[in-house]
């Protein structure tokens, strides 16, 4: 694997979950892999779990850190090509992808969705431009469209708690206050498919995903009947796929509570508003796997970077053949 | 001592002192303690020494440092209990301090007093928050009312420049532009009365501090009173404590001059206001400890960072019986 | 050599950009002169390669690295002397300086001209404050009037490619929205001046350069007569300096194109404004220097800390005695 765009660049979930399990264990046993390799951490939006437990799983890996927060310490970037860049953009994709490779191993990137416009939400800029142009893996700590490393670790997490052959995992849209991007509802859509399990999605008429991620999967509008037996409830807000970007509802019943939850365990990704999104019942008490799917972020970086580490390898040493 | 956030934290305060000057002489020598564990450094508020001198610290303890502006590169967080969470506040701090404390082994806080409700500063929301929900030792950088890392460093720096079995003494309020919190003088005076010295505090009227932290210590209206045969003079100025926040005299009559200075020590923690504060002759002077104050930063919050690794050694041991 | 300020801190061109390129074949091979020392970056502007390469340099050299953006983290800095301090600023450069100095063995500066009062900029009061007060060694990042890591990284990349026994190099102007600093045309030049090289600068009318600096070179206000028979263009916007600091003219014949460049090496130190300053076919096509240019700042950065290592360890032992 040479970059971590998706979750559909892992070839075999089962057996990374497996291999990231067993880093917890010792986290630092390929500390020689990483030396004096760097890994590039760049910010175009905020970060909290994804700064911390990136850098966290690189220096396991014995990697050196660079954190850089683009858009206030970096200067304004150009994407389009052909551009006379004579407004607020002082430095291309192309330069600043080449000049970043040429300083480390790997770089991670976080750039969100903007949530105006679809159809560039959906190119990617920010991160398509670094793949596209770097000369060195690329890690995606959260694009537009996906958040891979989140998914690795609720699929992690997930593993961990089960006790079902095929349990039954449910994602159901929650209120927000804000328009939310889709990224993780994505994400773990297609790390679930690729799962053993019974799966069904529930939201608001008008918040339907994009079709082309859900494809195959159950859609229950009735968010009591999508609960009933579930063995996993992952609760995440979005805004509206279809009218873009817009809060159409914001509607409390939506929230998860403990009641609706009934025996299941509960995942979110953080930062979770409480009592909007779920109740603190929920959050408080012994169902919730929020900090066992935060941590998990640790050995979902970890992995990941062991994996392209190993990959590199193999490469440098058929180059020196 | 599983967390520093205040002076009363140390259990010897003389054995502390003696052994942060010992390892001023060979700072390297206890490298190996922090092999492996991970110091994160939040910063809510602005900082030069106190950021440079902990993370310097702690690579002489051989540890690795995170450190992240929570303000503007994580979330907002909420600290009230059982809110409904749809306004700006983007995460509680209950998963915030929980998540972060799965990836480092200790947390040190920066959180300054807000000046605008004394209730709500005395509550140290931001340092208590995550010392309550951490599962790490926390230290405190300066929160509201406490700047225990500084009052370290200044009986470090007396002990070294004191020549007398029992010195004098002196807290000298100082006029500022702005209104400054009042964790420096707190806590330098919670270190001085462990100490064996004569202690005067002189400001003007209206400027007493929390008379629960000034109890038993003499207060002296009258500056050039106060100073008589001083032979440490702490400079600072703090806002009004009962008519909270307020800035009510800027009198520049109060500044600290060479000529009332005497043949007295000059302390100040830093940023210092040239010729509001003090006037350049005592800075420029031979009887100035500004500097060695700010050095001794360094093994202040060094000698923090081993009592803590220490203590969390000993645990780590005991639970592994 | 104590401090790097300027390129005439060098000794010997020539010994440090072979010395440089030597570096570049085994980059960690001095790791053990860095060992327990530390760099502190101070930045006063934003940076992506300075940022990144001077990291990556240190690294290198076994350093530890502390980044602080002193802006935004730290305190607002006075720099004149006796001054009252009773407005924005919180602390005279002469602690900042003294006090980083205690935290770090090498202090690394950038702050940009602000092209409103050239006498001010002249003086260079950040790089020149720090260097006057602080008592470890400094190095300039790119200050008001110098650039001197990128010229030092921009001569390896001249050495690397030239072919001839006197090349023919070329520094031209080029438009820009915005009016932009002269460090880099400063420094070029004054590198420029120490190779055995044939040397023009070209641009329009009103943009002369400091004439203590163009002293002795060439300007030739016909940009093709200029070009003729180039082997290095170095293109560069920069705002006047006799009208200082003001754009005169944007005029986009002064864009450096395909056709005008020939068979010459085309050269700018980035972020470059593609179809502005230089049009795509040129960055895009093979005769481009400029990620050679960029990758050259990391080796640039790392023979001066390994000049600065070998003077003050030199200096150590000599103490010692």
């Amino acid at each position: 694997m040479k970059n971590y765009l998706s979750i559909n660049d892992i070839d075999s979930l089962p057996n990374w979950v497996d291999e990231a399990i067993a880093l917890k264990k010792d986290p630092y046993q390929f500390k020689e892999m990483g030396k004096h390799k760097t890994i590039c951490l760049l910010f175009f939006n905020n970060s909290l779990r994804t700064r911390l437990s990136t850098q966290k799983a690189a220096m396991h890996m014995g990697m050196e850190v660079m954190v850089m927060n683009f858009g206030s310490e970096g200067w304004a970037l150009e994407y389009e090509d052909g551009t006379v860049m004579d407004q607020g953009n002082s430095e291309h994709i192309k330069e600043a992808a080449k000049v970043v490779s040429q300083y480390c191993d790997i770089i991670a990137i976080r750039a969100f969705a903007k949530l105006k416009d679809r159809t560039k939400d959906e190119a990617e800029e920010v991160l398509n431009g670094f793949t596209k142009y770097a000369s060195i893996p690329v890690v995606n700590m959260e694009s537009s469209i996906a958040h891979p490393l989140q998914a690795l670790a609720d699929a992690i997490t997930i593993t961990e708690s089960n006790t079902k052959p095929k349990p039954k995992v449910v994602l159901s849209w929650a209120p927000h206050p804000k328009a939310l991007p889709h990224a993780v509802a994505n994400s773990f859509i297609e790390m679930i498919k690729k799962q053993n399990v019974e799966f069904t999605i529930t939201h608001p008429k008008g918040y339907e995903l994009n079709p082309s991620i859900t494809k195959g999967c159950a859609i229950e509008y009735d968010q009591n009947k999508a609960l009933e037996n579930a063995d996993f409830v992952y609760v995440k807000n979005w805004s509206s796929y279809s009218d873009y970007g817009k809060v159409l509802s914001q509607d409390s019943h939506w929230m998860m509570t403990q009641a609706k939850l009934g025996s299941a365990k509960f995942m979110h990704c953080l930062p979770v508003r409480r009592n909007v999104v779920v109740e603190d019942a929920v959050l408080d008490g012994g169902q919730s796997l929020v900090l066992e799917q935060a941590n998990n972020r640790t050995f979902a970086a970890q992995i990941v970077l062991k994996k392209i580490l190993e990959h590199s390898n193999v490469f440098s040493a058929k180059g020196k053949e």
